[in-house]
């Protein structure tokens, strides 16, 4: 099979590679459709992200969809021609996190894309049968690659407590925030502001929904009188979490999802006085039943966050041009075109 | 002002009384829209429902909309010319149960149309400011006052812990089902079967958005092979809610909405196999906030649930028409008009 | 090694087999004691519990504790001479119900002594790793048996919503209703009164702590002025079932722990006016640290429902004495001695 | 009756003043026993608190006990005699935060001894008396006084989700901590360590039932290896919160309850990575009960932390004795006496 494998910082090459095999539990998928994350760029510009480094050769991409073309031998749930979304990290099913229901806190997950287990810019993967979710015919192939940016979405609702009637912050309206926003107002959220500095994408958010988008460059969250229960801060940016944190109302919560530096200087005797609850989001769990009825029934609109498809031999090109377009917001990479 | 009087069973009149004066909390509201409620049917048929005994004149109706038109003194939170939606129950706010935030167990609550306190087939009511709950121009006075239902349904979803990727069964296709199976939808549910045995609901139903809508004369629950994690039993008929139970996944819930005899056989086996939680809703608590943005984005369609409209002397009329028409949902009575 | 088998009703022999051999997560447990639990006494006593018959020679016991005396080839996280108390259900660890961290709901659990699996009535036995909790020195090998009951206790407390100041009722002062009151107590409950027609039982709750212990041939619960925010029924007796509902307060919970029959007939109009919640309890999940932090702490006492030890050649009379002898509690088999 | 008063930073006087008259709801309760509070001692020695300044005379004392000696014309709950231990912060009962439970963060909170509201420093105080919370006769006046605090420790344990088998860090041992120390483990802890860096203090933890109590100076948390899963920071020390925070074990639980500076700088990061919960408490919500009971039974031991006891005339001695007296716990103030 033909894979896309980064050597180092910038250094992608295209290699011919021995089809997988699937271990008892596992299915064989062919790719259809891989979105492009943040955190593949990140890989791609500097070959490393923290204490994760790509110091031997690493398929990237973690958002897959594709067809079940083999089926390992113990394998019950699936069967061949089972068009199936890709839940990328696999853990060991049987530590204190897993058993508590927590597996994306797994210590010895296994996640795409991440040094040194390889992704999905690959013609072939393979997944453990209870990671492959099967997708209804109305999907897109696209659609459900984008059902793992989604469960990002969710995951941070649910940490978030997003419920009906909540009023939402979204802070940032890159491909997570703009799924964020839409997964609040599908979970019944009675407002979902979102926020960012990019027009574009201020105007991308209201089409897909949002109570309203703010321009935090012209008005700052602390200058527009918003009040919000739940603020899921999807930038990553200091400044902008500070700023909107303090529309958070008293009880309501914090959600980190956007990665920023490894410290920030928080509002503790707001965060005690208004009994304010600050989380983070690693990953997700149990989230794929939601997002494909959420996305199958349209509730949640996935295919409209494509802005271009690349071959294997483009994904250098897909991994760019997020900084080169503003008007890109998910490249998908199609290993079989 | 004009009021419609219950004197006992099958004994309404209209009579004039003067205008009532609000608290220095309350607010004076002139009565849009009432919804027709199968207690207010109850009490008008037989003059008591269960020890709610009606033993001196009541004026029925708790599913009201209306315009402020005057404040007591100590109001602060609402002004004249707002239009509201009356939340019927007002506790005491100082009881233990208030004061754990579910004041709809409060022992002393006031409630509309509950034997003695009057309700809103009137011309004029008044109710405490903090349940008179603003809405937007674009809600119709219809929608606001059927509110009060979707409360009933947002309330049975809250307890049956719907949420993103729930399997729900909703059984029983009249107005509470199908605000139920709505609301449902509208928190995220991945699917919604709704039962009845009335084709022309099991219509409705489905044109509101229904998964699927089962005839269960024809197919029984038990014959469909569903499989649900939260069961809204709306029927209030045993047999149904006997049949409904099987579907219910381990750690599944069983809401019981509908209100049928004192006592019901239940499979407590199955129940502690499964682990099954079974539960009761007794009307709601903290829902207006969200049934008005659900209802005000078009997430949950009100208005299609009306087949009629009343003025204060057809109040009669409009407490038979059920029984009367396969086709009557939810009759409003008008007082104004 | 030496163990006994039940080869139908009433029906047990001592024999010997080859050592078990533990599988790569497993290890090998040399068995220090095992308590006689009503389930094993129904199986002694009739063959069956409903549909799980012993159609084949089954081994019984499933509260056992004992010694590592053998590792399999994966095992890390014991070592051998560690004392453990051993979690006689293992589950699949990959089914939805597992991922969900509801391992004890897992459909294709293997528990000891449920047809066809063994339990612990022999001189060895194995179990995976995860499932072989290390206890203290300073626990007996008793305590370290019983905190699978204990478990049970504790799981009714968690279902049931026990917390610092909850009014709790235990109905029925067995084994596990006396571990159900004093893991009420530990996690903070304001009161636990246990009810019985034994008076040695309900003397035996007052001394390990029990508020108050109400003989309920003398008086009713009903007749009790009692009002409760949880209620563990551990009789599995309908009438005492009914007759402790009613004590309930308003928004509070009843765990239905007690196996009685298949049916019950609940009052679902009082379910319904005060918002009750009933569950039932299947085993337990995630219960042993909790239980073993009590137990070992003194903050719930287990040596003291010992009344009894019994070697493997005297297994039929410890699952005999409870009907023979009132003041039988908790037989303990040693097949080591 | 005579009350002690603050005129400004370490101006307190004894002045005579009427009796207050307690309204509708209230009752008079003459107060046996008050706890010095930090937030005391802080208004004490510098005539304000934040954004709250003392600028008119302010009763101060907050922890208080009586016995009620009058009722006012509505008052249906309590009669003259009964002794109460007073929970000194009533709410409006019908805001948004009332209606939904959390009085505690109602905005119009009227809460003893913060300017402009008396505190209990006096012979006699009124409170509405759904905050007179009747004690047993073999609970001490001062014990009932303490069970301010102890609410406080309380309410730290319920954000944190303290359980049975929760890993608990205690960090401070004043008398917040000691509480907290004692409540984590009333409600079923596995363990609870504390640490501080008075000598005398961890001892007085230990004797209280610490699992192990930790000298910081001597060993940081960081290298004790201790991992938690909760957090219950109760020093206000920027430096013992960053090096607790590393102990707190994925899925965790920070709570901040001891006041610091406003801001502190977070490893956001680590509490993305683990997914941990950072939360503060403010005051307290419906944790009388619990904590009459734990007290009651002796399961917390409330008497223990008292160190001295001072009349009215000695309220500046038992401001000032804590910064004197390394031994100081809680002084006790007894308007009586």
């Amino acid at each position: 099979m033909r894979v896309s494998v980064l050597l180092g910082a910038r250094d992608l090459v295209v290699e011919e590679r021995p089809d997988p095999v699937p271990g008892p539990h596992e299915v064989l998928v062919r790719v259809a459709s891989v979105g492009v994350c943040g955190s593949d760029v990140h890989y791609f510009e500097h070959g490393r992200i923290g204490s994760h480094v790509v110091d031997s050769p690493l398929v990237l991409g973690h958002e897959a969809s594709g067809e079940v073309v083999g089926v390992g031998s113990s394998v019950t749930r699936l069967s061949l021609g089972q068009r199936v979304s890709v839940e990328p990290g696999v853990p060991d099913f049987t530590c204190s996190q897993c058993l508590a229901g927590r597996y994306n806190l797994c210590e010895t997950m296994r996640f795409y894309a991440t040094p040194p287990i390889d992704g999905a810019f690959a013609e072939l993967v393979t997944v453990h049968e209870q990671f492959a979710h099967p997708v209804p015919d109305r999907m897109t192939d696209d659609a459900a690659a984008l059902l793992e940016p989604l469960s990002v979405g969710l995951w941070a609702c649910r940490k978030g407590g997003v419920q009906a009637g909540s009023r939402v912050l979204v802070t940032g309206a890159g491909p997570v925030g703009l799924v964020a926003m839409q997964a609040a107002l599908a979970l019944g959220a009675a407002s979902v502001v979102v926020t960012d500095v990019n027009p574009h994408r201020l105007a991308l958010a209201r089409e897909l929904g949002a109570t309203d988008a703010l321009d935090v460059d012209a008005t700052p969250v602390s200058e527009s009188g918003l009040a919000v229960d739940v603020l899921l801060e999807c930038s990553g940016h200091p400044g902008a979490t500070a700023d909107a944190l303090g529309a958070v109302a008293p009880a309501g919560t914090v959600v980190l999802v956007g990665m920023g530096g490894d410290e920030m200087t928080l509002p503790v005797s707001r965060i005690q006085e208004r009994e304010l609850t600050v989380t983070g989001t690693f990953r997700y769990a149990h989230t794929w039943p939601a997002a494909i009825a959420l996305a199958a029934s349209g509730r949640v609109q996935l295919d409209r966050l494509v802005t271009g498809h690349y071959g294997l031999d483009r994904v250098a090109e897909a991994l760019s041009v997020g900084r080169a377009d503003v008007h890109a917001v998910k490249p998908v990479v199609r290993p079989g075109s």
